[in-house]
Order: structure tokens, then sequence, then C-alpha cells
């Protein structure tokens, strides 16, 4: 059965999620039932990050197997057309040998969280930011963040509920930038941690609130405590942008 | 009755357009009536740009003559807060005298039209692009679009049904720039005729693919032929960007 590497777009908002679950409908769920009508098969499409409920992707990666061996280009679209209308969309379908996994080769995910800073709430762009009235200083925010890259017991920023073997991951990048109103918040590591973008987040807006300094960062993640960390940030501002791999597989 | 300036954000998709109309719900009516439930008064909004059925703003600009004279930042969260939960957002309210008209006083609109150019359908962006899955020549279209820039007499690129006094007009500018997969045609004129943007983007997407040249768009010009131009593109990746006015009022 030929593998394929799909790199996939979606709008979490109305989905529980990546991952299949009984108690709605999930990106994984679809895409395998597309993968169903196209190839009447119950394929396992296995992604190589778990995206929570309402978190958005533009360059999720995934792989399945299919029993037919068409052109990249027709899996493409034969899933697109699948997918209909659903708001999820195959950008790019490869070839690849079954050496490739999805979740266990990618060696990088990269994500962008969007901050909407400004007195009015959004309407254009509301279900891909979170709103935040109040100024935000952006340089603490960036300041602040750099406490957090290298490689951390980061329990401060993990969820109660994370089943990561281990909370040591190594940050290898945590970047605060404003582009006008809009605060892009962008990060890389090989992993990440269950809610640690969005607990980075709802951190360093209290930074840039002006309520914490870069140095109450650095203790907070010296507790290792996720009670001394700040609130997690909502999912509608989070998308994971790019799985990286260590060749071009 | 103190007169304010309001800065509009809308997403059109789901909008007769801007104008009150009977047959649906429009920007302008869902505005009037923030404003009743604001002042209790049957208040007449008054905006720059009559933005047609699915067109969005982040420019729009309107004047209002309220009952109330509260500080404009209470007026713009006034509004908003009546406003929700429609994807409608008055970025900022300013105080201005009677001799300020939104739509007369206006000397500049500014528009975008984005394109989503490439072979996978958009999940993301799907309410903002027009999605044109044939590769574009951005450059070919940028230079055919020079050609309509000036003064010139637009009767190839008005609606049958435009009601315009006269179908001259200036353009100031018309760009087609690429940023990876999304192409943006921006452009500038003291006003506009009825679909004069989507008629240019429409013919423009002719000169993309390679089917028309820029000589044929300057034939199409002086043939002065709703006929004699492209097809009208969709109203989705449509967004009027700002309105200009001769001073700062």
């Amino acid at each position: 059965m030929p593998r394929f590497k799909l790199t996939i777009e979606y709008d979490g908002t109305d989905y529980v999620g990546w991952q299949r679950q009984a108690n709605g409908p999930s990106i994984q769920g679809a895409l395998e039932d597309a993968a169903r009508a196209y190839c009447q098969i119950d394929a396992l499409v296995q992604g190589a990050g778990r995206t929570d409920a309402g978190v958005h992707a533009r360059g999720q990666v995934a792989h399945v197997d299919l029993t037919r061996d068409d052109h990249p280009d027709v899996v493409r679209n034969a899933l697109n057309a699948h997918l209909k209308p659903r708001p999820i969309s195959v950008i790019s379908a490869e070839k690849v040998t079954e050496a490739f996994h999805a979740r266990f080769s990618a060696n990088e995910r990269g994500y962008r969280y969007l901050i909407l800073n400004r007195r009015a709430p959004p309407a254009l762009d509301a279900r891909q930011v979170w709103w935040v009235a109040a100024p935000l200083n952006v340089e603490a925010m960036h300041e602040a963040a750099q406490v957090l890259v290298g490689r951390h017991d980061f329990t401060t920023f993990r969820a109660v509920q994370c089943q990561a073997d281990s909370p040591v991951k190594t940050l290898d990048a945590l970047d605060v930038t404003r582009d006008g109103e809009m605060i892009a918040v962008t990060t890389r590591a090989r992993s990440f941690l269950h809610h640690q973008v969005r607990n980075f987040v709802g951190t360093l807006r209290l930074v840039g609130e002006g309520r914490w300094t870069a140095a109450d960062v650095a203790a907070a993640l010296a507790a290792r405590d996720r009670s001394a960390g700040g609130p997690t940030a909502p999912s509608t501002g989070l998308c994971l942008m790019h799985v990286g791999y260590p060749d071009a597989s």
C-alpha cells in the first residue's frame, strides 16, 4: 500500500480537535472519512500534532496508506473533493516510503499565536485571534519570552492532563512581534507539552500588561508548578504553522 | 445633535450589503439598530461606500447624529455592545462637525481584492478570498493593470445597473502583488463605479492566465462596452480598506 504525506490546512473552530473522538467532529475523522470515500478502505490518518479543540493549522502534516497508487496531485484533489464543504484542505500530497511517520519522524513543530490588540472587538478575524483590549507592551513580552528559550523543565506551562513522559523540553524560539493591531507569538521546538504554547501566551499577556516582569516569568518557570504560571490563553488564536522533518521526506 | 464619524470593520459574507434593504440583513441596518438601542432614536447611518452583498470592510466610514453627547470611546463601546454577536465592529468613533458627511466629504476610497492562487481550496481564509487554482502571472497582471490607471471612460468595467451620472473616473492606482499563494489587487480612486473593482479583477485574471494581453485590456477599455470586458470576480475577495478625507475631520 503506497504511503502519502499530506500537508493540511484547517479552521478548527467547529471541531473537537485533531484526534477522532466520540463527542464530536474531528479533523482526523473527516480526513479518514474522505480516504474511505476515495479508496473504500478503513484508513488510519496519522497526524504530526494532535491539535486541541478550536486550534487551527496551516501546515499540519499527516500520513496515510492508501490502496490506490494515483499521482499525488490526484490524491490531493480526490481527498479535497470528499472533504467539501468542510473547512479542511489538503494543500499537498507526496508519495513517501514506509519509513516516513508523520508524528515520529518529525523533528520540529512551529506554532503561531495571534492576539488582536485594540479596543474594538474583531469582526473579520474573529475566528483566528484572541482579542485583548488593553494595550500590550510587545517589547517587554519578547524580552520575557527569552527566559523560556532553551532546555527546561516546563511543568509550570504543562496542562495537568498532559500525557508526555517528561516535562523537560528544548524550546528553540519564542518571538513576540507586532504588525499594527496584530501581535504574533511564534515558536519552534522539536515537540511541545499539552497547552504549552497557550500557557506561554497567557503568561506573556501578564507581562504585556505590566503586571509581571521577566523575573516573574523566570520564577514561575523555576517553580515547576502549573499554578505558578499564568492562565491558559484561548484556543482560537493558535495555529500549527509547520512540521519539520530531518530530510526531504 | 452631536455628529460622530465611525470607522467600521465587517465580514459581509452573510449580509445583503451595506445598504438597508427589505430582502435581508444589511450592515447599515445593524448599525442603525445599534444606534437606536443606545440612544432610543431612529438614527440614519450614512456610509462612504455602499458595499455589495458579500463584500467586506476594514475601513468603512460612516457618520451618525446621536442624541447623547458621550465621549467618542463610550459611543464606540456602546455601539459594539449592541452589535454583538454580529461580525461588525466599530473600530473608532470621533466627534465631527455638521460639515462632515461620510459620503460627500470623502475624496478617496481604497479597496483590496485577495486571490488565493493554489491548487488546493481555501480552508482558513475561505470567506475572504477568491480561489483561483490555475497559476497566475502576477507581473503580467500588474503591467496590464497600468493601462487602466488615469482618467478614462470606464463603461467597459461598469455594471449595467450602475447609477453613477458619468462613467468617466480617475483611477489613481491599481497594483497587483504576490505574497506566496496570496495575490492582492489594491486600488485607489476618488470614487468607483458599481462592480468596477470586481470587473477589473475578473479581467486581470484573464491576463494572469495568459489568455489576454495588456493590449487586449486597452482595447476592452476603448470599446466602452461592458460585454468587451472580462467577467465580474466574486464578492468574497473584495474589502473596502480605507476612506480618505481632505483634512483630519
